[in-house]
C-alpha cells in the first residue's frame, strides 16, 4: 500500500467514487447531475445544436444547459464543434468515452422507467403510513 | 392525450424522463443525485447499519445520508428494517428494484472510473485551452 515511487503507484492507484478526495465523483456528479445525464441521454441519438438540445432536455434554462455542456466537455465526454457556417453553428456531441457512459445512463433510465409503477405505489404506501402515525 | 379513464389511461402512459413534469424524473434524481448512487452503491454489497453506511459513502453528513435513505425509501428502492434487538438496530437493504438499478448504476461507476485517465487528459487540454485565449 506504501511506497516511495509514488508517481509509478498513484498511476495505478484505481480511481474510487467512494472516495470523496477521488476526482472520478465530481466527473460522476457532472454525468449524473440534474442536467448531465439527460444532456448525455440525448446526445446519444446524434449531434445536436444547442437549441435542439436545449428542446430535448424539456424544463433546462439556458444558463444551465450552458454549464451542464462545459462540465462535460472539460471532462472529454461531449465535443464542441464550431462549423464555419454564416452565421455560425455549434454542434455537441459525443465522445468514445462520452457514449459508453450514455449507454450505462440510457440502461438505468430504462430501469427506472420500467419500475415507475412499483415506485409511484411504494410512494403512496410510504405516505400512507407516513400519514398514519 | 385526454381521457375521462384517467386511471386506466395513467398506467399505460410511458414514463420519459426527458419530459419534465414526468415523475420519472424525481426518481432519476433521487438514485443519481449527490449521494443517492452511491448509497445503492454501497447498499448493493449487502445490508448495512447506518453508520457502516456512512463510513462507506465517504464524506457524507448523518443528516444528507438521514434525507437519502427516506427518498430511496419512499421510491420503494431500498428497504429499512428495525431490527427487535436491545439496544434497537437498524439495517439498510435493496429491494428487487432497488438491487436492479444499484446494478446499473455501478456499471456506469466503473465506466467512470476505468475512462478517469482520460478524463484527467480531456481536463487538462481544456484548462490549457481556454487559459490560451
Amino acid at each position: 500500500m506504501t511506497s516511495t515511487q509514488e508517481s509509478a503507484e498513484d498511476r495505478h492507484l484505481p480511481y474510487d467514487v467512494f472516495a470523496k478526495a477521488c476526482p472520478s465523483r465530481g466527473t460522476l456528479e457532472h454525468v449524473t447531475g440534474r442536467w448531465g445525464g439527460l444532456t448525455l441521454g440525448a446526445l446519444s441519438e446524434g449531434s445536436l445544436r444547442f437549441n435542439e438540445l436545449r428542446r430535448r432536455v424539456d424544463g433546462v434554462s439556458e444558463k444551465m444547459l450552458s454549464q451542464t455542456l462545459h462540465a462535460l466537455e472539460r471532462d472529454g465526454l461531449v465535443l464542441r464543434e464550431a462549423q464555419p457556417t454564416n452565421p455560425p453553428r455549434v454542434d455537441y456531441e459525443l465522445t468514445p468515452l462520452g457514449h459508453e457512459v450514455a449507454q450505462r445512463l440510457l440502461a438505468l433510465i430504462r430501469v427506472l422507467e420500467g419500475g415507475m409503477d412499483d415506485v409511484l405505489a411504494a410512494r403512496e404506501r410510504y405516505d400512507e403510513t407516513r400519514g398514519a402515525r
